[in-house]
């Protein structure tokens, strides 16, 4: 088996891991009420919709970077951990942003508010939509956690601080958006906490930890960080930039959600029709001149820049790093696909 | 020192260690950005409100009844566990039901949307207070979590299946008041699995399975089931006929919010008006014309005898058990508490 194959064949083992525990469930609840098909499917369908598994990837080869053994059951199970967790997150995150659009699809509280009304159910349909959304959250952060159960302490540390800092990293984010602050340094700690730890530093920090190699940690941070950030920055570009057709969600939307996102913390520090346009968002019209501006301001251009400079200290990082040599290339590798990829 | 004293100094050490947590992350967040005082805070209000600690309570003298030893470090992390997962439960309902009071106090939910309004901050106030609260429940949900990290995998078990009857009982229970559905069946199933197992049946198992005796699950599920589903009736009394001054929480919300309560399930099969009323509900005088056919038709006593018959049940469930003798009459006792309560 060649190394490309052990990584695709654990992927594989993640994927058949995460559908076995949603069939499972799915059919432990429904034979109890009918209803509970559509509650289960929910966790479902965003689970299994084209989802790139970046976590369990991330986790997959920082056990493996970390000399872990290919297809230990553990590392499976974590690197599934994560996926259902980001399920978690992307539930919660698009009943916060009021996102229509997740993965090409309709978003799971758009749905089923949508359901609601064409069934003319009582009471309010986006109350019952959005409170189905957010109980889905829930088991798929239940179910998340339960694969966890047989993790050793250490990876578990890692795993509930994880948890606790994606939360913080949300509430800090709509907060900020609220209160429409424009601080660089906080929109930077919030990507870095939303994103980029949640995304990459700790599914690698996971994995290198069920690899019994907590000395790896600093390692993996410094590789993590810097390119969680990158990561981020180029989803806010993919926000601004994007076509919605390619990313299979709206684009533009975080300038209509009042979003501080990082790209934008940044744009209006440096041009005043930049900060005037994002205090009064102005739907298509006025994220086209955004979209202008952040061209003709040369922000763009140099945020472009940092993510060029954010991927070489990713790739240092883990250049002279005790890591498993062949792993080492793959992560090095990686840098480029998760800064520059187009969705 | 007594027994009593006994039970008591545990249930001020789940306090403390509920209070330790609390402070901690407060502080620790709070250094990272100050906006993060209000949202520990969230989680800090709801959970030292006047709660009855009715859940660590159970989880103790499950463990104590099992003849554990007192003061026991994982009995105390499970029972201060099992207040957090309420607390999560509590916020995560509020909002589902769009509560405006919660023990006596403004609901989460409504005090950031107040809060966002009287700041004049960006966005909708409502999406803004109800996405603070939710990802506050999220941050209880958490913490209650992290505190069963040291528990034996018998005790996390329960933990985990806790956590998922409760979502998708919080799931059914808003899936059915859609739908308008009375059926007594599922009406009673969802009680028992949003309050009876996660109120008393599973805090005792949790506690007997720390003291290591498994083998009592049955005796507890013969005590838990019925004193759970006393517990949810004289609950869904409370609301139909308590003061609201008493309760702390409004009255007649189940009504108004087309909630198939149990109590309500069973009287719309009961009478035909009550069934008219129910379909259409018509503010507090709805509500108290309902209160008063709830009387006139027999239901409420009815359900008075029902409740007798159910405590009377988990009473016998214990009386031949193989426990502790001085925590089996305390079990017994509190039958009488948690079945007559009037708030």
């Amino acid at each position: 088996m060649s190394d490309d194959d052990v990584l695709t064949r654990s992927l594989d083992d993640v994927q058949r891991r995460i559908d076995t525990v949603l069939t499972q469930e799915s059919a432990r609840w429904t034979a109890v009420d009918p209803r509970c098909a559509a509650f289960v499917d929910t966790v479902t369908a965003i689970t299994t919709a084209k989802g790139k598994l970046l976590r369990p990837r991330f986790c997959l080869l920082g056990h493996l970077a970390a000399g872990g053994d290919p297809g230990e059951a553990q590392a499976v199970d974590a690197a599934a951990a994560l996926e259902l967790l980001h399920s978690f997150a992307l539930l919660r995150d698009d009943v916060l942003d009021d996102s229509p659009l997740r993965r090409g699809a309709v978003t799971a509280h758009e749905r089923h508010a949508k359901d609601h009304r064409a069934r003319l159910l009582r009471g309010e349909p986006r109350r019952y939509g959005e409170g189905v959304a957010n109980l889905a959250a829930d088991l798929a952060h239940v179910y998340a956690d339960r694969l966890t159960r047989t993790l050793p302490a250490a990876a578990r540390a890692v795993w509930d601080e994880t948890r606790v800092e994606v939360t913080v990293g949300q509430y800090l984010d709509i907060a900020v958006a609220a209160e429409g602050v424009a601080d660089p340094e906080l929109s930077r700690w919030i990507a870095v906490c939303k994103s980029g730890r949640y995304t990459i530093h700790r599914p690698l920090q996971l994995g290198a930890a069920l690899a019994g190699r907590p000395d790896l940690a600093d390692v993996f941070e410094g590789y993590g960080l810097p390119l969680g950030e990158a990561f981020q920055l180029r989803d806010d570009l993919i926000d601004a930039f994007g076509d919605s057709e390619d990313t299979g969600k709206p684009t533009g939307l975080d300038f209509d959600r009042f979003k501080m996102s990082y790209l934008l913390s940044l744009a209006v520090r440096r041009d005043e029709r930049i900060r005037e346009l994002a205090a009064a968002p102005a739907g298509p019209e006025g994220a086209a001149r955004m979209r202008e501006l952040l061209v003709v301001t040369g922000v763009a251009d140099e945020v472009e820049q940092r993510i060029a400079h954010l991927v070489d200290q990713a790739r240092r990082a883990v250049a002279d790093a005790p890591l498993v040599p062949r792993w080492r290339t793959e992560l090095t590798e990686l840098t480029t696909r998760v800064a520059y990829r187009d969705r």
